[in-house]
């Protein structure tokens, strides 16, 4: 062995020089003379390995000419630096921007209902901060701040005043929604919905222009905030996330080691997703999290560092903006006195089967829904479609008080403890008079009136999120469905939570609370239910785990309740899993048709031969030679035929493949030929060979196109079990593989074909898969 | 366009069933019928992609035969729950392991110095809980613990019970680390070190028989103990990772699922990985997130998801345990009152500085000594180094109280603001006499001399620290370097923060100090500056990133306090990145020439040709034609070479790659057909096609050997640039890769070959990879 090792070494010292220049001459296909060879089309797929070989070169000339100058030095560092200052930008924008639609949406969302006279730009709560009223109660009902009616006809309580207070309710409603879908549908069309499953599918490597768009960006951060003003059952924050990743577009374009290539984008974009999520819920790690489980597709671990800090920035930013005026990171700050028992379980994985159920009915419910909206008349009248909707939200909404306000509002209450202050209905309970404790400790205590009456209202919320949930998500509006959906939950699990509490101050000799809930202790908190309601409700819809588990984690600031959270999201995961595997992302991406190859396993016994094209009965594949085709004949070829590529082998009769060549590049290239190389006609030979092929003297000059060719494409036998060709395709990216036997080429695979075969084996309509 | 779709969709309907049948011939070699066929040897790396085929065929199989029967139902569902199953054993033992560690060490450390009356088995701090002295400062001192010269002699302060004291800390250190080293000598070799290197070379598919069984597990824990407790410079948080990947192991073996399959068990143990870190600091985000950043190879959702679920249930077991006896579930739990200033971050980024260069030096400075240990005499005395290393230790440590105590006791009290009430030395400050504030907020006051003698016993422990932990991590007894990280960090951030904390209380006129730093405030907390620098000098040490940051995040538990954390572990990753990019992790695989690819990026511009095999000047490559080899060619050719596989071509002329064998396969496959199929004879023709070849009636029985072939060999062009290359050996786990132009092998690459060509270019030394 040592003799061998040693000849290994001298090998090694022998090559070097002599190899660098052999792969260069090799390799100059990537010094991309052509403009725009090596882009891409809109709607086609990228190639993950080609743009990272392109990024490593453009490392490599920049890391050499460094050693040149101290000037070239410095533009090594500042490209190497360019990663971060990118991050910082997101962060500052993405945070400023969660900002100012926070301050909107309060703001706009009380216009609704009244106007501050002091400064028209204050929201309900600033305007009566400087209120002299002191009492919780009375400090709601400050001087200053003035119901529509009571500005108009002085009266506040009458029956009057009432009709008018709903009916301009609904209409701000009807303007806010009217202008939002005016505005999306004029300006940015790309503006409407969660926009996570476009960006999911822009991650895996797929090319939507426009999405991340200057556009996009400027409307859905208006319309979002008409959106959620109008009291619309849907939340900003999937559309924050959009709104990150449109500010992380922006700024990619100001580095062209961003701009130019399509793999470093994505890692900017992925970033951005998690700065999108932690200025949503203030929740930097959970973001980083989600941007890992749910959305990014390919996600090295420098992107992760990276991520992290534009999380930070982003959350850091916002809490200077201090839109929430209470100098909190997180949207629901809560925190809790007592502990949770074991027996406690019960009721919270029925939470979690009750989020499971939800999740199931809300995806079924919605994309059947949304189908219809695609193949009916319905999808013609977007304006009138969210008209309706929205009126008839309001119209419903504003008799519950539970349901008239922010569905924040509405989650952050119902997330809370019950304090000896608080003055909601929902803390109703009846006090003990020879009860003198402070305000942090209180005892469970029978449920008043206000605590039935409540529970009456939440219940009628209840049915009304749920149905009018499925309705609104997917309307041509800026709407994500994390809020509402947690607001399904909180409201659900607040109810069990009650009724729990209830039961255990009367029952307290039953054997189940025997043991840990002693007359006068505080046992139960039914603001913990709510926020494990919460929890399973999004797990079921979005089938989020580890960071749905952070996101709540980071809200309440102690692992005591991570183990509620957590046999919630399991449960709630396991029961919708039972009913179909995918989350509503996924049952989004798949109605309109995007080619995302999800992380499932693929568990079907079929090979590479029963999925590669052409088929049996099929054309032979259309392939060029090395050395024979002729310009027209290329022509031909891609005016009759629309694939992406064409294979390139030594001849017809071997089937030997030597390389693949790009529709698009080969188009601009004889294109660029003609004009500008003389003697490229018709009947020119097309050679890929680094020799010209000799040819007789009188055929026309050749064209050499051995630039464009991809020399390594990417093989696989006939014989390799498809579970393998979907793990290949999933984790190097690619857009095609060729298919081998014994060296000779059979076919070719895309990831259309890969998309079509799986959907296939699930029994799904193939056809959905609509763009290449 | 429509009518070619319809087509396909008739040629999809027809195929299946056909198809299916098809594939069953094609994979039999799926089916095993050899005993150890498809197992691996031991220091061999592992084929990832065939792991996971051979496991989504075993799935395959309890999925069809579940509808069968009920029975198979239910064993198809115990099959789906045994992953949750063995996360939950991973998580209850890991989780007893770390708190009876804990417990013992606290008792052992504390025999050193004395011992309890009142039962022999409390630790100092056990034993005066029940003491009836109330001052902090007496209850250190109950009656009920005596220290041995107390005991022996009944003197307390004179200084032959000084020296007594001093002798027996020494012999008691000396007898605990000679009892470990010779436990590890005698019963388990593989229970030394940190195992986190071995760790991560074994997740990223290498096989390491016996490193994670059950002796390792008995005996790392014991020596665990032991080590710990001699006071080395030492933690326990490495050892109880390999701890917790032991157990996993051991679990594994429960399901076949997992014993059987190479792939499946490396995804147990990144979760057990996890479940260690999360019990070795209470972090159980954190302890997910090491195993994502800095152990773990493959890692998909599904683990990240069950790496979670036994992270926390390792965690709360430990809190259940309650071994610190304060109910908290994290190692060094702290509290601040007083936010953090703009102007800080200067010296938080000179901490960075300081983490990155104490970084590099430890690295290089026990590289270096390891390398000698490995190459001098000095290796063959283990025993003999151990107790050198732990009298010195030992005679050093004793005279300074800040080295004589635990390390985790060092950094706890480093760590902690000084309260009104606070006996420490740290704390010895010149109070106010007309304050008479609550103990919470205290504003900075003068050193008192209490302060300035713990400044120099502080620095003479930094610089002991600094000498001995290079010296110590890497002897044949388990050993950690978090824990002497963080202390070399935590006291010189100590140093700085009081520092710090004295020119802003004398010099509050200074400009920068004007703004934020009034007289009578609290305007610095020489705690945090300690957690900062422990963060720090743990980064530059170990190059982790965002674990590290949310590990220390958890501790506080605070968002507060992260942008310091962040600030400080950036510029020590950077600073220790400039002078080398390796962690230690990385330095001690590659001095021990494990096969670990990294995953940091290859730049250089070779191609697949520069690194395959055979080189120029080499014999051609060992290939098997499909039916014309002879089982003495072959029997030659194994016995002649030593390669892992070889490749199957149509004939020697053709070079046309059919498949791939492996020689263990190969050996196994003729030993079982000379053993038990008649008439096959050393000059059998050795077939992998279908049918047997047409040879003369004269010939002997041949034999088909198909079943072993491996129909789906892994190529790529020679073009390929080797980017390219090394990201598809990573990604896709591979164990080699053929070569080949235009349909013609050419030749393999290895991961050796990857390995030896990636050091190279680095200019390292190739051979130092030692295993295949």
């Amino acid at each position: 062995r040592s003799g061998s090792s040693s000849s290994i070494t001298i090998s090694y010292s022998a090559t070097p020089t002599e190899e660098m220049n052999g792969a260069g001459n090799l390799m100059d296909f990537l010094d991309e003379p052509l403009p725009d060879v090596g882009t891409y089309e809109d709607f086609h797929t990228i190639d993950w390995l080609r743009e990272k070989s392109r990024d490593t070169d453009r490392h490599r000339k920049i890391t050499n000419r460094s050693k040149e100058s101290i000037w070239e030095f410095v533009k090594s560092l500042l490209d190497a630096w360019s990663g971060w200052v990118v991050m910082l930008l997101i962060g500052l924008l993405s945070g400023t921007l969660a900002g100012v639609i926070d301050l909107a949406v309060d703001w706009m969302t009380d216009l609704k209902e009244g106007v501050c006279l002091s400064a028209f730009w204050y929201s309900h709560e600033q305007c009566c901060w400087t209120s002299n009223e002191t009492t919780f109660a009375d400090r709601d009902k400050c001087p200053q701040w003035q119901k529509w009616a009571e500005l108009m006809t002085g009266h506040t309580e009458s029956a009057g005043a009432y009709v008018l207070n709903y009916f301009l309710y609904v209409l701000w409603a009807l303007f806010f929604s009217f202008l939002a879908v005016s505005l999306v549908r004029v300006f940015a069309p790309y503006a409407c919905g969660s926009g996570i499953p476009e960006i999911k599918t822009i991650l895996s490597g797929f090319i939507i222009r426009g999405y991340l768009g200057k556009w996009t960006l400027l409307i859905k951060t208006v319309t979002l905030v008409l959106a959620v003003s109008s009291g619309l059952s849907l939340g900003k924050e999937g559309p924050l996330v959009h709104v990150a990743c449109c500010c992380g577009n922006l700024f990619c374009s100001l580095f062209s080691k961003y701009s130019k290539n399509e793999g470093k984008r994505r890692e900017v974009l992925s970033a951005a997703a998690a700065a999108g999520v932690s200025v949503a819920f203030g929740a930097p790690i959970g973001g980083v999290l989600f941007s890992l489980e749910e959305v990014s597709y390919y996600f090295p671990l420098k992107t992760l560092w990276r991520s992290f800090f534009a999380a930070l920035v982003a959350a850091f930013t916002l809490r200077s903006i201090n839109p929430f005026g209470n100098n909190r990171l997180v949207l629901f700050y809560v925190e809790y006195h007592t502990p949770w028992y074991m027996a406690e379980l019960v009721p919270f994985i029925l939470l979690g089967v009750f989020g499971g159920l939800w999740g199931t009915l809300f995806i079924r419910g919605n994309i059947a829904w949304c189908r219809r909206r695609k193949t009916t008349q319905l999808g013609k009248y977007p304006v009138l479609e969210v008209i309706v909707v929205t009126g008839i939200t309001a119209i419903l909404a504003f008799p519950n008080p539970y349901t008239r306000r922010s569905t924040s509002e509405l989650i952050s209450e119902l997330f809370n403890d019950c304090g000896a202050l608080e003055s909601s209905q929902l803390c109703d309970y009846i006090n003990n008079p020879n009860m003198s404790r402070p305000e942090d400790d209180i005892p469970d205590r029978p449920a008043g009136p206000g605590v039935y009456m409540a529970l009456w209202q939440l219940a009628l919320a209840l049915i009304f999120k749920i149905v009018i949930t499925i309705f609104t998500f997917g309307m041509k509006i800026p709407s994500g469905l994390f809020i509402p959906s947690m607001a399904v939950g909180a409201i659900a699990g607040r109810i069990v939570g009650i009724a729990v509490e209830q039961m255990a101050y009367h029952h307290h000799d039953w054997i189940i609370f025997k043991n840990w809930c002693r007359p006068g202790a505080d046992c139960v908190t039914p603001g913990l239910y709510a926020m494990v309601g919460a929890a399973a409700c999004l797990g079921g819809v979005t089938r989020m785990t580890v960071s749905l588990v952070v996101i709540m984690f980071e809200l309440t600031g102690g692992l005591e309740y991570i183990v509620p959270l957590m046999a919630a999201a399991v449960t709630s995961k396991w029961v919708a899993d039972a009913f179909g595997k995918e989350g509503i992302y996924e049952a989004h991406i798949r109605l309109n048709g995007y080619p995302y190859l999800d992380q499932d396993e693929f568990t079907h016994r079929t090979l590479a031969t029963d999925v590669m094209r052409p088929r049996r009965n099929e054309p032979p594949l259309s392939v060029l030679t090395q050395d024979s085709t002729t310009v027209e004949d290329v022509e031909t070829l891609i005016k009759e035929t629309d694939y992406n590529g064409f294979p390139v082998v030594v001849s017809r009769e071997s089937e030997r493949l030597i390389g693949f060549v790009q529709r698009r590049d080969l188009i601009l290239a004889i294109k660029n030929a003609r004009q500008k190389q003389d003697g490229v006609v018709s009947n020119s030979v097309v050679y890929f060979t680094e020799d010209a092929p000799q040819l007789p003297a009188s055929n026309p000059q050749p064209l050499k196109l051995r630039r464009i060719l991809n020399l390594s494409p990417f093989t696989v036998t006939d014989h390799t079990p498809m579970e393998t060709v979907v793990d290949i395709f999933r984790k190097l990216g690619l857009r095609q593989c060729l298919v081998t036997r014994s060296g000779r080429l059979l076919g070719i695979i895309t990831k259309k074909d890969v998309l079509r075969h799986m959907a296939q084996m699930m029994n799904q309509d193939p056809e959905s898969i609509m763009f290449n």
